[in-house]
């Protein structure tokens, strides 16, 4: 097995590169221009000592606390609940949003052993009674995992003087009733709305 | 621009990889073991030192002559000629073909300002005359550029004392003649073969 091999190997273990894919970038990486080369490497090799949760909501930051929790012109009356320190990202870049975020790090599942002491729960529950929190969004997934671990949580909230939403569920924007699968299209007539 | 940011960036660089896999890549990376990380990132930093163009055949190798040219066993009467060094690797790994290879380097493309001089194709010459080379198999792509090269060193090799060939083209095995393309069907009536 020689480095092309190798390297190739590497590529094809990532999410979504299967063993052509991989090939074919190792064969680009080859006549790639040796700035880029070096400049990539470091980067790879030195991710995981600069980018780190946030301490304050879980979100991947370089800075700690992270640019969100800091930003003094953001709305810290209400946090948004997300799954993943990537849906932060995702959500920001909206630019629908002007609040804080807070991570779980994770849903409530039972066949995979994750139950909600794992969750980032406690902590969210510490930022709502330190805080002047007046609403939490609960963005989880709208899985049965997702809606499981929002329900979990609007339980746990429900003695603190705070208001828990969570994001409206229906027909994407531009979607076809004709393609909209029947859980989603009984989601949104449940969900309806005065007009 | 943070150290997720950037490293996204050049995810993002290369084929086939989009801005949304880029990010789920770098998200991935961020929970990996550091183990893969530092060996990537070393493979990453050291690939063009060590994988260069075999100076016979001009497949990417570790060790020049690369392991074809040098193997013993090989049958050097034949060389399969193709456009570039991963082709190589496609046709060895079919078990089918036992000679050696000669890697253009790309194709004929006038449109491109790749004219015949800029292909290897006078080190082909070279082998050619030095070996005791019996055929020549053309594999280039059978695109119009494929096709054009092929037939100008078809030309070139006619003085020599050697058969020259090309690839059969024609319907894909297990394919539809209801999804073939008319070029294709007609290469296909052209080639026919008496069974």
């Amino acid at each position: 097995m020689n480095a092309l091999d190798e390297i190739t190997e590497s590529f094809s273990r990532l999410p979504g590169i299967g063993k052509k894919s991989a090939a074919r970038i190792a064969n680009y990486l080859l006549k790639s221009d040796s700035v880029f080369m070096q400049r990539f490497s470091t980067q790879i090799a030195t991710l995981q000592q600069k980018i780190k949760p946030c301490s304050i909501c879980g979100a991947w930051t370089e800075n700690d606390p992270c640019p969100i929790c800091s930003d003094l012109a953001r709305d810290k009356s209400v946090i948004c609940v997300v799954e993943q320190p990537q849906d932060v990202s995702t959500i920001d870049s909206s630019h629908e949003y002007h609040g804080l975020f807070h991570v779980l790090g994770g849903v409530i599942s039972p066949l995979e052993g994750v139950g909600p002491d794992q969750l980032r729960i406690a902590k969210l529950v510490e930022r709502i009674k330190e805080g002047n929190v007046k609403e939490v969004i609960l963005a989880t997934n709208p899985t049965v995992e997702g809606d499981t671990t929002a329900l979990y949580i609007q339980h746990v909230l429900q003695d603190l003087n705070c208001t828990v939403t969570r994001l409206a569920s229906g027909l994407p924007v531009g979607g076809d009733l004709e393609y909209a699968d029947k859980l989603t299209l009984a989601r949104s007539f449940r969900g309806r709305i005065k007009i």
